[in-house]
């Protein structure tokens, strides 16, 4: 499974206010980038708090790029999948139409009830993981359904989980041209932090593109020993 | 008073981990960059929190800069100073040795027995603002003692009050090429947080170095309507 994360974050690493608020971080031609991005992905992922906070649609918007994909023999949309440990997906969530096939990853503590309801609302349910989603074993279950390829748009809770799983093979973000603050704002990568083993990097790439500026890397392993000073 | 900020920062804009434990983020190409801007400035300023947590010297190392600085008939090194509202620099802090003099800025709330340690100390106690230091009135007392230009070097709750009250005028950022983490690590700018007048950034170069990329703007403000989507 090959794992893309891609964001767009404010020049201090935030993705949103302290209120969750989205801001227009980006512009035109980084959302066609993403676009295009969207369009070479089998599927297309996010963590239950971006859903809960921007009710995302996830699509590829441009006419060629979905034709293209007919042209390859693939769906025209890449598949949504929605890692949310305890069903908390709202039934009404953009993520649930009927433009893409959806999957959503839930633990085994979901509530019977949400998974139910999800599942009659048109979602694959993937099970996996006692307390939270296990997403080895989550991202090995979409391969087994021809997803090889997973471009994931946030948040910085599921980021975190995918670089400690070692999930990730490339790191691409927006760095915009504003400032948003808070010591409580979500950022690219949250959840516990690392405090040994840090993900490293290898640096592919910088681009201007709108006002800021797009940064790429390859992932090179959690294995290199602590970088302190 | 020219303001500019510069810090190094993970992919995902954090400072340090959870545990406030610095990260080699950058290597010797960055130091001595930062040694470079250290040398133009008239004085190097953190936050309490970089004091307590690193204890740095602030001192520009390179000799032929040091003696550029005689040349120009200023002192070998530029002032140090720690935005402290409560007085807690440590009476053994490096930033308090010989090598420059040191002004700590302490707001009215400071336990008079610190600020009278402190003064003992050979540090310069320069006091403004009630519960936390105003940072606009301690600012405008040191350019009154020469201080014309200032850089400061973190952390993300200085900046905060910097960028809250418009007093940046340029930001340069090291992304270096690890990712840290945490929801609870410090960023490149914490606080509050904005919510709305968000400092706005023009960009101005982008610069490969070591092996991660150096960010420059120029700050145009807190004028702009919000940025929301």
């Amino acid at each position: 499974m090959e794992v893309r994360v891609n964001a767009a974050m404010s020049a201090d690493g935030k993705l949103s206010t302290v209120r969750r608020e989205q801001v227009a971080i980006s512009g035109s031609a980084d959302f066609d980038r993403v676009d295009a991005m969207r369009a070479e992905a089998d599927a297309v992922m996010v963590g239950i708090g971006t859903v809960l906070a921007d009710d995302p649609r996830l699509t590829v918007k441009d006419r060629t790029r979905i034709d293209a994909r007919a042209d390859r023999g693939v769906s025209d949309q890449p598949a949504r999948v929605v890692a949310d440990s305890r069903a908390r997906t709202p039934l009404e969530a953009t993520v649930l139409d009927e433009r893409a096939p959806t999957y959503v990853l839930v633990s085994e503590t979901a509530p019977e009830e949400n998974v139910q309801a999800l599942d009659s609302a048109g979602a694959t349910i993937v099970e996996a993981g006692d307390d939270r989603v296990d997403l080895v074993a989550a991202l090995g279950h979409l391969e087994n359904e021809d997803i090889a390829s997973v471009l994931v748009e946030g948040g910085g809770e599921l980021l975190f989980s995918l670089f400690e799983a070692s999930l990730v093979d490339e790191l691409s973000v927006y760095v915009g041209d504003v400032v948003i603050g808070g010591r409580d704002a979500p950022t690219l990568v949250d959840g516990e932090g690392f405090v040994d083993g840090f993900p490293a990097l290898s640096h592919e790439s910088v681009e201007r593109l709108d006002s800021g500026v797009v940064l790429s890397w390859s992932v090179s392993g959690r294995d290199r020993s602590p970088r302190r000073r």
